[in-house]
């Protein structure tokens, strides 16, 4: 028996949908990627001096900063600001993480979720999708004084669930959550659907599967 | 008479070369926001969890696992990082950082770098542009235990260079750079030369030019 911690955005959220979001405020899906990127380059850096900040608050101040550039004006950057937002509170799971999850909680594996957004837009994501029973509880780092990577956070979950860090799985899509939840003594899972690899600046993590649905059997 | 503290990468380089550097590797220009911005990501990342990384490493795994998803072949994928990573060491400075290093000297202004690449590379930068003698010196986070904007960073430039940090002014055209440099004690100005904004998640700076040039009358 595991006891899997689930990383939530693009580990269980599509993010596919942001794509036409963008279009939508008329800026490309090809500056998608840079927004989610400086989205966590921001929160971490918030987070290396000490004054954290809400994903939430992160992703907006990005979006503002990055829309004009790709042709927002200024007198609708709020409303597309808001637009995009939304859109990211709607997202749906991936289509592995149902029989996944579902596979898991059959074979006797324990389900958490620890998110650097809220644990609200968590619950949500997972509610929408009639997952949320499956998961005994959704942690966000928002109670932890700092964003995943940082070891407080995996602290937080570790306290939290009142298990060892040794018992708990960190499953996630970004080599950068595991690195720092292989930091904070737990065993880590990639989840690469992609296919994309993993970063040779990185140590290796201890599973690698495409797909939810292989987790009962790569954790047997 | 100020000490002024510059960042080097895209607050003294001009990244716009990378564009055709995509290009000839078969990637769009589009994709070098979420490469440089996913960078950063991952060494902050690292920084956080205290296991620092080079700079050239960072950005080299990251190009690795970017630039398959843009239809660079497995076969071509170690050429290619290299072809981008040999453009990224030989980038020219902006066309206002001459006059305005010049400016700042003859006004009898101090001036060193400190950057989250290699000393090497910063000095090879200033030393195309035959800039090298107007600063005192060239400082990397290698030498300091984390990557701006951690605290450590900052520490070192100010231990270097032997001043109180408020008595140093960092220049940079990130934000988190300055939101490091604000929580270490240091003066903050923002370059914006493209008219980005800030971002409204950070505390502001002391201080906002849209070129190098109007430093000289924006510090009196």
């Amino acid at each position: 028996m595991a006891f899997l911690l689930f990383d939530v955005n693009e580990t269980l959220s599509d993010l596919g949908p942001l794509d036409a979001a963008f279009a939508a405020v008329g800026a490309p899906a090809s500056a998608v990627p840079a927004w989610f990127a400086s989205t966590l380059r921001d929160g971490f850096a918030a987070t290396l001096v000490g004054s954290p900040v809400p994903f939430a608050e992160v992703a907006s101040a990005t979006l503002a900063t990055l829309l004009p550039a790709h042709g927002v004006r200024a007198s609708d950057l709020d409303a597309a600001v808001s637009s995009v937002m939304a859109a990211f509170t709607a997202l749906p799971v991936h289509a592995d993480v149902a029989p996944g999850l579902e596979a898991l909680r059959r074979d006797g594996h324990r389900v958490a979720a620890l998110t650097n957004g809220s644990t609200a837009n968590a619950e949500s994501l997972l509610d929408r999708a009639d997952l949320l029973p499956l998961v005994e509880a959704c942690l966000s780092v928002e109670d932890a004084g700092g964003w995943k990577p940082a070891g407080v956070a995996y602290e937080h979950a570790v306290r939290r669930l009142g298990v060892a860090a040794a018992g708990l799985t960190m499953v996630a899509a970004h080599p950068w959550d595991l690195v720092g939840a292989r930091a904070a003594g737990l065993r880590t899972v990639h989840v690469d659907r992609a296919g994309t690899g993993w970063p040779d600046a990185f140590d290796r993590p201890d599973v690698v599967v495409t797909d939810l649905r292989e987790l009962p059997a790569a954790l047997a």
